[in-house]
């Protein structure tokens, strides 16, 4: 997944490693793939997953629009060209104060959850569009999807009427199947929790019109992945199964799914050893861990694809962990990674589909070791 | 845990919300503790707890050495006052040119815990000083210790003798008990272990001088922890069992143990909510959160004391998370934590015992959010 343009700029450059370099053509295929794949829907772009400027702009001229976790991610939206109409502020935590300074900037449309979040919004930004996040089981999804976003479809319809009340546009209904979700099915129960709290609150007067059907499309680690079209097939189905003709505005937030693949971490090895002269598992240990943005191993949830210039060699499982002195720094050890024998002290190593989730996870200064250098090419 | 500067200071200052306080007294109270508690040891500073200049100036000013993981760390090190001399690369995961730079400022004490590490600093640092890590299994500490670094002592033995033949100075042994090690037996069978490296480099003519007994003073959260005078005496036993009238010269590196009762974080709650009409618990939502700073909570190994205005109120179990749109980010659901029915949006919540392992672990902009400010007063 190193492109040649990466690959290219790794030889030329040399950058200090560990870096990040991003391939805007594949973030440009990617959204290309995404409109194609599901034409009728808006994209909103998570810009959470790498918000970086160039990344941003790329979007932003392709006429992608923006959900943002935060009034700092609403502001790189719109530096990055973004109108505010186009922006959503997806985040259910708010502070009353982030979500008037978003409505001063002109942001219109607001997730909620609960009837606390919605007071916020009627006092903060009276007469904004507000869309409540329903519960889903995140069956299938390789990042554990936890119950801290959304609330029951039953509390949604008190949440939404609320809204309508406080005099809030009640919008629609917004949902997550869970990062790196791989079964396409797992949009069809969401889409029917969607349509019952539109017909429910059709009976009491409100029309919803939005349905919001968060991100979760995965990028290609090691395994294989349904394509952009699969997913597309399949939640138009699950659209027409539930709305039949009736079918709401869309949007998708798409944030893995865009940038992930179009990322490759050089890292270094620092370090192959073992523990004792019977250990079966060589420990490798690079200049990038956990708090240097490879956060998403933990529970060793996210597996990347990790290329070296020696992978012709036979290969043998090791223990993969970072360059920190804290002991949790470890990638990969329930499964060790199987990596070249000939693997040695000073060798680069290529760590793919590392787009998405990494440079802003870095930790400010863990250990001394610097935040994780970006480049966007 | 908020002494009454920091509540002067919170009070007076009002500082945004969330933010760190350290009060440098506890640090100087720490300090003299570890001294009286052990006076024959010297103190290593383990600079990662929390490298914040004032406390590495104070620290350098009452006359303790520091325990550095990184070249950034050392140079923290020198620019607070310290000499090269009182200063120890503890970490045994270097880049070759980082042993060399270290070396180039003066640092002549190393950690390694394999032969190949040894044959890093013996080309980048001839003649240096260097003591090898052994493994211990951790038993009895509250932050995991995995099998990251060190090795079994019948390597050790190798590895110094490794060290020895190519010049450089094998000094000693290194061990770890574990983070927040609340077993102050712990140490003993490490100090077994390091007696009998030491006894048989002895009988191949090489004269170990230095046991490094590591870190894992506890600080205090909500459990009680045993006194440092009580590591003390337990530790000073352990000497007197396994090495006789010939004591090694010793090492202690606290940086949880000097600096996590130091600090309070101030934090506001963004949102009380439920997920449904009959959740028993309710969802507290602060502005802080794994990635902004509370990374121990991870797989919720460390449970800080979390204080309110309003703790005289009857309380309630509550999930506790942080403000990101990231569904890993929750502190505590496992085992809910028990907080204020009273407790609502706007609220201020003090963290206690967040002196350590905080600031550097916030991660640089995940969201949007800045990392984490901190005041030392």
């Amino acid at each position: 997944m190193a492109t040649q343009r990466i690959v290219d700029f790794l030889s030329q450059r040399r950058p200090m490693s560990p870096c990040l370099v991003v391939d805007l053509d594949v973030v440009r295929e990617n959204f290309n793939g995404f409109r194609r794949a599901l034409p009728d829907s808006s994209i909103f772009y998570a810009v959470k997953a790498n918000p970086a400027p160039q990344i941003l702009a790329l979007l932003a001229a392709l006429g992608s629009s923006f959900d943002c976790a935060s009034v700092a991610e609403i502001e790189m939206a719109l530096e990055a060209g973004a109108s505010a109409g186009r922006i959503s502020y997806g985040n259910t935590i708010k502070k009353e104060r982030d979500v008037a300074r978003a409505h001063g900037l002109g942001v219109s449309l607001f997730a909620v959850d609960c009837v606390e979040e919605v007071e916020k919004i009627a006092r903060a930004a009276p007469g904004a569009r507000v869309f409540c996040r329903v519960l889903t089981d995140g069956e299938g999804a390789e990042w554990p999807l936890s119950r801290k976003f959304g609330c029951v479809p039953e509390m949604a319809i008190e949440v939404l009427e609320h809204a309508h009340r406080l005099g809030l546009v009640a919008t629609g209904v917004s949902f997550h199947v869970g990062s790196q979700q791989t079964d396409t099915q797992a949009w069809d129960g969401a889409l029917a929790d969607a349509a019952h709290v539109f017909q429910r609150l059709a009976e009491r007067g409100i029309a919803l019109t939005l349905v919001n059907m968060g991100g979760g499309f995965p990028t290609r680690y090691l395994k294989d992945v349904p394509s952009a079209e699969a997913y597309g097939r399949s939640i138009f189905e699950g659209l027409k199964r539930h709305f039949g003709n009736a079918l709401p505005e869309t949007i998708i937030e798409p944030g893995r799914g865009m940038v992930g693949d179009a990322g490759v971490i050089k890292a270094e090895v620092v370090l192959v050893s073992k523990k004792s002269a019977s250990d079966e598992n060589r420990w490798v240990y690079l200049d990038i861990g956990k708090f240097g943005g490879l956060a998403e191993t933990m529970d060793e949830a996210i597996r990347y694809p990790i290329v070296t210039a020696r992978d012709r060699d036979a290969k043998s499982p090791c223990v993969l962990a970072g360059p920190t002195c804290d002991s949790a720094d470890v990638l990969y050890e329930k499964t060790p990674y199987p990596l070249p024998v000939s693997l040695t002290v000073g060798d680069e190593v290529l760590i793919e589909g590392t787009g998405a989730y990494t440079t802003t996870y870095a930790s400010v200064a863990f250990n001394g070791f610097e935040p994780l250098r970006a480049y966007v090419i």
